[in-house]
């Protein structure tokens, strides 16, 4: 039998269902990461339509409490992954050492002059040629991170294909003659996302980003890379051991 | 002469004196720190009702760009300062350095027992007593962080009045046998401020806080204090150095 909503009870119906929902992710019916029940068997459920459903799953989405992957389903948001930021932050190995899997790709990339921010990260002449690029980053197959990182050239000319083959950052630097990096600083920053960020992040809109900024160099000191890197605060805390 | 608003103009008034007093701010007519002038003095400049004023400071800050200090006036939003989280993480020296000055007050203290969270982080059993404390801290004059933190009892007993006398962390610690600690690990995640919040860190409503969870140890490596402190992510950004 339909649960149906209660039409007098001075509640909205949207409400009632987002309730209902909520309460199913809390109580552990739907677990972290699994996706919800589609629209048409939400609508059935409720005995509603289906843009009732819609909104009552847009208000459980602007809360962070599930993700609107489009064409794929509505998935329950996971909460967010400890992500240790340290001299030794490597992605691929911070992620599966929480029991996730980790992925990467490159949006785009080119050669570009340095602009005023990345000469003075990476100490070379403003104007100076880089190796830029975009790049997404996954857990278990979902949006973590998006960002931008740039490394002096000629330097590092072989690093896209080296990361092309081996899918991680270290390994691409090993393969540049860098197989040692540390991080040499952090900056993080707050803001909440626009347009832009949250089809790259798959997330509802007027989320809180956590704003990434972070230079590693080789073991004498010297700038190998600066990247901004953006993580919904719904998916990550940042974890600093000292 | 009054720099009338623009009736005919398609943007409203209020809109016109916070672009306004925004180009000042951008401008450096109005240097961060500075009080605003008064609503009267704007009203009358514009020549519009205090109303419109009030409106338009209000916009300022909900962007963060003003803070209103009730009964003081409106101030320029100072940017954020970095703040440095690593194994010495001292408050007052972090923001000497920076050239701001460091102030600190216990807003409310008591002996309770440790709840499971505390317990953990102090490694102590569940219901042991603590000193919990909620403090406040100030950079030049404005409430900079707010939080609360448990020390174990009865190794610091003596904490608060030792604080009370010398206003700085490090120097309770001292009088309390512990010339030297460090941060063992810290956690940042961030939310939207709620109206608990709001007062104490004379915000605008809804702005983004970090929640920064730390747990300070003592040279053996014995947890001598757990704490929890929100910083508005206006008036700072974290930032990580290894």
């Amino acid at each position: 039998m339909d649960e149906l909503v209660n039409r007098g009870a001075g509640v909205a119906a949207w409400k009632q269902i987002a309730d209902a929902i909520e309460a199913d992710i809390r109580d552990g019916h739907v677990p972290p990461g699994e996706r919800l029940a589609p629209e048409p068997a939400l609508a059935e459920r409720f005995g509603v339509n289906r843009h009732t459903v819609r909104r009552a799953v847009a208000a459980l989405a602007a809360r962070g409490l599930v993700r609107v992957a489009h064409g794929r389903g509505t998935f329950v948001e996971a909460g967010p992954i400890p992500y240790t930021i340290g001299a030794r932050t490597r992605f691929s190995e911070i992620v599966s050492r929480t029991g996730h899997e980790a992925g990467g790709e490159i949006v785009s990339s080119g050669i570009t002059q340095a602009d005023a921010t990345t000469a003075e990260r990476l100490r070379i002449p403003v104007g100076a040629p880089v190796l830029a690029a975009r790049f997404r980053r996954f857990v278990d197959g979902l949006p973590f991170s998006h960002g931008r990182t740039a490394l002096p050239l000629p330097r590092f000319s072989r690093f896209l294909d080296a990361f092309s083959e081996s899918r991680t950052i270290s390994a691409a630097f090993a393969a540049c003659g860098v197989p040692e990096y540390r991080r040499a600083w952090t900056e993080v920053s707050a803001r909440i996302s626009t347009a832009a960020d949250e089809p790259q992040l798959e997330i509802a809109p007027g989320r809180i980003l956590f704003v990434v900024e972070s230079v590693n160099v080789d073991p004498d000191g010297v700038p190998i890379q600066a990247s901004s890197t953006l993580f919904p605060a719904d998916r990550a805390t940042l974890r600093l051991e000292s």
